[in-house]
């Protein structure tokens, strides 16, 4: 048995991509549940069951979610992308040690999880339930905004936070890499994605936070798992989607 | 000095109430920073000012944010209303103690957060930078989803939990009240004064979230707040409004 159980879609980096980002820079022993087969107790009805309520009564609204079987508490089910890189970081040395620094990570891996959302939203703007095809004037809308306002907002705070760090700017919290930086890291790469022309036309205009992106990505355990087979690239399917009407300069 | 500060908009109960009910709950020595006047150092561009990195290198990006004066560790920084909630109730005696009931309440904030964001869209589908009649097309096609398949989904899944739950479904976490049930109670409340009729026509098939609604409800400390000119009356400038359009059966 592994000690982290990650359940997450199987063919979608989505937000199970900030869990497994963790997972993998910490170096932790875990599977990636829903990519397994059926006859490793893997595959999509496997997780679906534990949202159904089999397997756990600490039952998970949404993928993604974890199981960790912790040597000394049993049973830990944690549930919410931003909670779970949270929870690996601060088990795997990712995490800042300070309270201070401690508490401010998960704030900003919550913004990210927000920054997300709100890229979700631009292709998915009326409901999650719809095809994007029966909601496109209102994502078109959407999108706009997202780039014209919300976009550079959220770029701009985490250049505000790397500027005025006083330990060197060099990560988002606590002067060492956490999962914080890790999240960070897949947003940027997830709008570059999304918006191609977009992130091109602004994103010099955020020094620190690309600068950050580069470090993260040349990580040793990281680069490694960037190169490998379990890396889903982004596609249509997921949480950041490349549609070049809902991009522009 | 308060032990604690908390910033949000002084006129809308909003995401700051799902900390104010903690602190208020949990009897905690806190100000309601953006709600005194300026000559106490209250007022919103008090609060403004540290959101543009006056006052503190650790910037939230947006209110709520909670400022901690701890006596143990200094001053520490917490955004995010779920995160502020469960760093609240975590040390006021309003989370569970034992780690897997801990970890799954602060699953359950976020997942009340979620539930909230997606109440919020219902009015602002395309920009929260646009008022609710310029995007009036888009708020009654998103609103219609959230009352038909969301909602239900939402109080479903609280009502799982409360079901499977071994301590006998009296509160979401470890078998007492918890941040998280405040963060519910909050949620229903908000509901029912966007949705009177959707709620309405379905919250019976909810008995066991309802019977914790009526619980926290009648709480000690919390009744005399929520009777208090502390507790702000929800308003159209708010996440919930009632817009008659917005609703149904």
């Amino acid at each position: 048995m592994a000690e982290y159980d990650l359940y997450y879609w199987p063919t979608i980096p989505g937000r199970g991509e900030f869990a497994r980002l963790v997972l993998e820079a910490g170096g932790a022993d875990y599977r990636d549940v829903a990519r397994l087969p059926e006859s490793e107790g893997g595959g999509v009805q496997s997780m679906l069951g534990i949202v159904e309520g089999r397997g756990t009564h600490r039952i998970p609204f949404a993928p993604p979610f974890l199981i960790h079987h912790d040597p000394i508490h049993g049973e830990i089910v944690v549930a919410q992308a931003a909670a779970i890189a949270a929870y690996c970081g601060e088990r795997l040395g990712l995490a800042p040690q300070a309270e201070a620094d401690r508490q401010f990570a998960r704030s900003a891996a919550l913004t990210t999880a927000d920054l997300v959302a709100e890229a979700h939203d631009t292709h998915h703007p009326v409901a999650t339930s719809l095809y994007y095809e029966d909601q496109k004037p209102e994502a078109l809308r959407r999108a706009a905004e997202f780039r014209s306002e919300r976009l550079p907002k959220f770029l701009g705070w985490y250049e505000a936070v790397l500027a005025n760090d006083p330990s060197g700017g060099d990560f988002l919290a606590g002067g060492a890499l956490s999962y914080a930086d890790l999240g960070l890291f897949q947003a940027i790469e997830g709008l570059r994605y999304a918006f191609p022309r977009r992130m091109a036309a602004i994103e010099a205009g955020f020094p620190l936070t690309l600068a950050l992106h580069r470090r993260v990505h040349a990580a040793p355990r990281l680069a490694a798992y960037l190169a490998s087979p379990r890396r889903i690239p982004f596609n249509e399917d997921g949480i950041f989607r490349r549609y070049p009407e809902l991009d522009g300069d």
